[in-house]
């Protein structure tokens, strides 16, 4: 039951996260369209970021799901990820406000890749608590996605000193692979 | 189950997003009457999206539950129907601050035709888990609100370069249709 | 089951109002006790707005919980009712931010009374549902609270004119009369 | 049912308040690493609150499931506990940007304080629904933590005048004793 609790405080946490970016969408003070085009680079920061935040929302239910008993380290582990995630506002504004300067990408990517191991560290504690025989325990050692995530998280961090394009193609990659479903990333992989 | 919590984090998202809206009101400098009227647009594009995002909120709620299984299509479609909507707070700032200016009174209508139609699409989806001859199929599939509002929206963003006027007027009148019950509208349409 | 979903909702949208009236206050460029005391007037109007959303919160709760069927009606009822309630982080910085400056306080005023004619309302409709013998009923129409509110809120409005003083001892006091229980209102107003 | 839904308006709270608190990072205007360190006052004072809101949620959470009857009294102690969690935001800002300035850290301290003070009155008022021989007695009755927290707040505070890096290691100091299990704080104070 507790375990349900998190996952309501986490949702909620979550759709905060998700709605109050928009706050740092300063109005433009011109009434144009050439303002709105001047926003690109934050607009795109910001779909990013939603699309990354969707996706740990949806992920993240399916893994609490599977608790079995809760504890202590679970709930910090819990709150360690949803830190991260809590400063995705922040990094999300900085980089789309730059323009995709290399520092404030770079970060973007650091965060991504905190949340990310943050989130495989729960994982994994949740992973003990199932026999290594059952679905669960083999879905996850398999698990594609999570072992290619920081990889691709580290590239784009250091692309970010490259070029902010190439950096954005990996930041794109990540989430691509995170919504499509996970049939198709081992076909592709395959072959 | 799993709509359920969709439709929970869906609630709690429309929740944050009519109430952070309030936040773009900047306290003004001065401490009298005038200054309040002079918020005039500010207001009215706040009440226009108050009652927009209510509508969302209260169809929204009927139509998940319609949902019979959850996928990844339906969680995806609802996701970018709240991007959309998430995009609304800075929407109405940009119009109410701009004072109904050509540009942002479009974008605000822009903005509510994408969200519509991700609706609409959305209810495409769920509408595919029900037979032909079911209730909830026959009532969408003569649902006037649905195919009204595009029309009416993508009247609302020519009129912005005409008159703001005319434009807040159609936006006034989509409300309308849906705050209406539908047998009304019916009534309205066949006379 | 609706009327539960309107509860969530309308708990979700009050947790909001209540939490981000704080991002009202701008830190302080200063760094002593000095900006703190010069802030003394926001902080103020904080802490009479957190005692009024709450006792919304504590007594809508109650209120919806009455609610024998759902319908359209109710659901519209109770946005307008959040409609002026999402208003007031704007008026309690304004009152806070002009040193509860007339036209500022008498509008804090305005919103409260506007919303607790919306909150009488929507107590009405719901009474509609209910047996004119039944407890409820009986208890709504001896409702001493309700029907002195207005009166005072007017009396503040005015007030405001007078001296923010005054304004403020009527605020102090309508929250009073919600805030203790419903008997000693009863003897208080007998003796 | 009344203690659930009481729970459910905290963590809305909790869960606004541990969020909205990365709104006060302000984007920096440039766009290195430099400008990174610069903040780093805001995100140490950042990394407090989270871990002291996280605390509290969690704690709360237990408290509250131990409501065997809910009254006024119960849900305005709430209350006034959210109230001083309510201006974690705005005392973490101001510490933060102040970098560690004696008042702002002093009144970091006070509001922590009070918020401890509040926790305690509403475990006293939970206290007498149980027998005295019950668990739940005899664990509040030698809770070590609360009893040390409210001296190391004191301590933090003066502190603050003195140096600020002393006051932190107090804040660390009452939030790794809250962290840690409570049998270790018992073999720590024992030894």
């Amino acid at each position: 039951m507790k375990a349900n609790r998190m996952e309501a405080f986490s949702d909620g946490v979550l759709a905060i996260i998700i709605t109050i970016m928009v706050l740092e969408f300063k109005v433009p003070e011109e009434h144009n369209w050439h303002a709105l085009i001047e926003l690109g680079p934050k607009i795109l920061s910001y779909i990013f970021s939603f699309v990354y935040v969707g996706i740990y929302w949806n992920n993240h239910h399916h893994l609490l799901h599977m608790i079995r008993s809760m504890n202590g380290r679970l709930m910090w582990l819990n709150l360690i990820l949803l830190f991260w995630l809590s400063l995705v506002p922040f990094t999300t504004a900085w980089m789309g406000e730059s323009n995709f300067a290399p520092a404030p990408t770079a970060l973007y990517g650091i965060i991504l890749l905190l949340a990310a191991t943050s989130y495989w560290l729960l994982q994994l504690s949740i992973l003990r608590q199932h026999p290594d025989d059952s679905t669960f325990y083999r879905l996850m050692s398999k698990d594609l996605k999570a072992k290619m995530s920081p990889i691709l998280y580290l590239i784009a961090i250091g692309s970010a000193y490259v070029s902010p394009w190439l950096s954005g193609f990996f930041f794109v990659l990540v989430a691509a692979i995170w919504v499509m479903p996970e049939k198709r990333i081992e076909d592709l992989v395959r072959n």
